[in-house]
């Protein structure tokens, strides 16, 4: 079996969030939009897709360092063609970024089930057929019964766990240019009315500004412990180990990281050599794809940590899945205007359905699980 | 699909090895020998193999702690029936030990690429279709033109690289209880002998006495990077990772290691983060299987390291094709007096077929790439 073509479509469709000028999604009138989905098909006829971001599939950058380096090999030695298209990143003056290796990688995948006809989660190692999903709000705003005050935050919290079903809940807080943020202590508000909303047993987690400092920092992270919250995220800079290093030896919350770092496998390797975090972040799209993700999840299993993947979608939820050491999937991110449970108009269903006990099921299907409508995609191609 | 049931075969064959005092195998007359084959079947007529010893799996152990984990399960989800199994260790006394674990996880890998068609080290990830060999030796002895003296070990040097075909080589020493064994400075003679006999650019490497004095193990160390060798394997008793440290701060050769220290990928991560090793080493049979193998490596790479597979046979060549930091497959053992290329009565060809230029190569059978002379089996039960 060798690849034959790397085919990109792009289309339209509708959105209901609008970034802010910081890049924070909100809430927001319906505007257009558009999304990519990348192809790999092979000479057997065998295809592979994943659904991303126009911005990570450039044709420029497709035909210099990723084309020439699929074209003809096997599509099933994943590993093997991530370091081919990997080691072009040095050369490409940072225009072949980790999300682009991510997006070829994930679409490998997504072939490598659907030719051996089964679920990647299953390939992988296949620990669970469901996970628990924490509910992720969007970061906080200024909208009206949006997630404006701590008294918003309780009254979705209270939503997210007893009528929607959740069994864990983190909130994103406010950044800039939200007025009044960055402020820990607007943070510490909103999550002090959500424990008191939910009760002392709901696991609660923070990701709060990415930029505080380290007093700021551990001021929060103490608050928080007090709270008895699971987990916080990237409070600062993660270029800083250091830094991340100090936090963990200074307060009894748990550290999460590093998210957004680049680095892949080798940079979270060095955050648990340093003890720089409790538990270590992945997440498919910020490391590179499914194959570092595995390999961080397995060099954090060796270490007693656990594995907890970043964001939504068909591929973390197969990753965690796949694993022994997560307790988690992200599911969000979530807002009390918005429908996060009804597939988009490209989507005949959304990647991570959940029950009304919390879990969202592993798919059986063979691949990665995505299930796109494809007649929607031909008809609105840009 | 699920697994329906477990069953072994065990059967005799002839032996040229025979064991001296303290375990070692050397040539000796045509004796008789068992081995077993354990097979995992499922609802859907899908079947794994692995060929093993007969002490891996004794019935009453796979009756209390595998079968009950086992059937009934997905056979593909392997990392959690590798849990499901290794959580029994603990309260088996000891009777549920790693090469159990073994066994039963490659049964479950062969099964795997056999139910989806593919070679495992492609579902692994693919990362080289062949391999260079070392050629390791059987242990020293004192059978006249075996391995008795240095200049045995340079005439069989000789053999190997410029008549074989192997562009690598490591040497096990002598070892109790041949006579004036254990002793480094017969191991440096040796060594220094093979050195002279296959010229600078070979890589050479050592697996000397296991039970060496820190003392003892520094200077043989500095002797070998002064011959230019590439590695040298547990020299001591490997618990003491204190010592490893102290070694591998104290010398310019590379150590390989832990290889027989119990704890899995567990071990590993301590001995990476606490530098007590250059490379890692992992033997599936040693760690468990596959699985913990695969964490290993992937943990390893995390950290810049090459991870060495420990041993012989289909399941570490499909590791060591499918992983990319890794650089050589141990063939073997090897000796003067014995025929490594023929196979053996039980089998239609054997696991690792060299080519003239030094090269394994993967197979491309679906699973782990074993070929058993069934009727052999069938008609030599035990």
């Amino acid at each position: 079996m060798k690849i034959e073509s790397l085919g990109v479509k792009t289309f339209r469709h509708k959105t209901n969030t609008v970034r802010d000028s910081d890049g924070h999604g909100h809430p927001g009138p319906e505007s257009d939009s558009t999304s990519a989905v990348l192809t790999i098909t092979t000479d057997t006829g065998d295809t592979g897709h994943i659904l991303t971001r126009p911005s990570d599939l450039a044709e420029p950058i497709l035909d210099r360092f990723v084309r020439p380096n699929l074209i003809g090999q096997d599509p099933l030695c994943t590993d093997k063609l991530w370091y081919k298209v990997y080691k072009w990143q040095r050369l490409s003056g940072g225009l072949l970024n980790d999300r682009v290796l991510a997006a070829v990688n994930l679409a490998l995948w997504d072939l490598k089930g659907k030719a051996t006809g089964q679920p990647v989660w299953k390939l992988l190692g296949g620990h669970r057929d469901k996970i628990l999903a924490y509910g992720s709000t969007m970061c906080g705003d200024d909208l009206e019964n949006g997630l404006a005050t701590p008294g918003d935050y309780a009254r979705f919290a209270d939503w997210l766990i007893n009528t929607r079903g959740y069994k864990a809940m983190k909130l994103h807080g406010w950044m800039p240019p939200v007025p009044g943020a960055p402020d820990p202590r607007m943070d510490y508000q909103a999550c002090a009315a959500v424990r008191e909303a939910v009760g002392p047993d709901v696991p609660l987690m923070l990701d709060p500004h990415h930029f505080y400092s380290r007093t700021d920092t551990l001021w929060l992270a103490n608050k928080l412990a007090e709270l008895d919250f699971r987990w916080m995220e990237e409070p600062m800079e993660e270029a800083s180990i250091s830094s991340y290093k100090w936090l963990t030896q200074n307060t009894a919350l748990n550290i999460l990281g590093p998210e957004t770092m680049t680095g892949k496998h080798w940079t979270r390797a060095e955050w648990v050599k340093h003890d720089a975090c409790d538990l270590v972040r992945a997440g498919v799209w910020d490391v590179g794809g499914i194959d570092p993700a595995m390999k961080i999840a397995n060099m954090a299993e060796s270490f007693h940590m656990s594995c907890e993947m970043h964001g939504t979608g068909a591929a973390n939820l197969t990753v965690a899945c796949a694993i022994a050491n997560t307790s988690f999937y992200e599911r969000g991110l979530l807002h009390p205007f918005i429908d996060y449970d009804k597939p988009k108009e490209y989507q005949n269903r959304i990647d991570d359905e959940m029950d009304a006990d919390g879990y969202v099921h592993a798919r059986p299907d063979p691949g990665l699980g995505q299930d796109l409508n494809w007649d929607y995609i031909e008809a609105n191609l840009v």
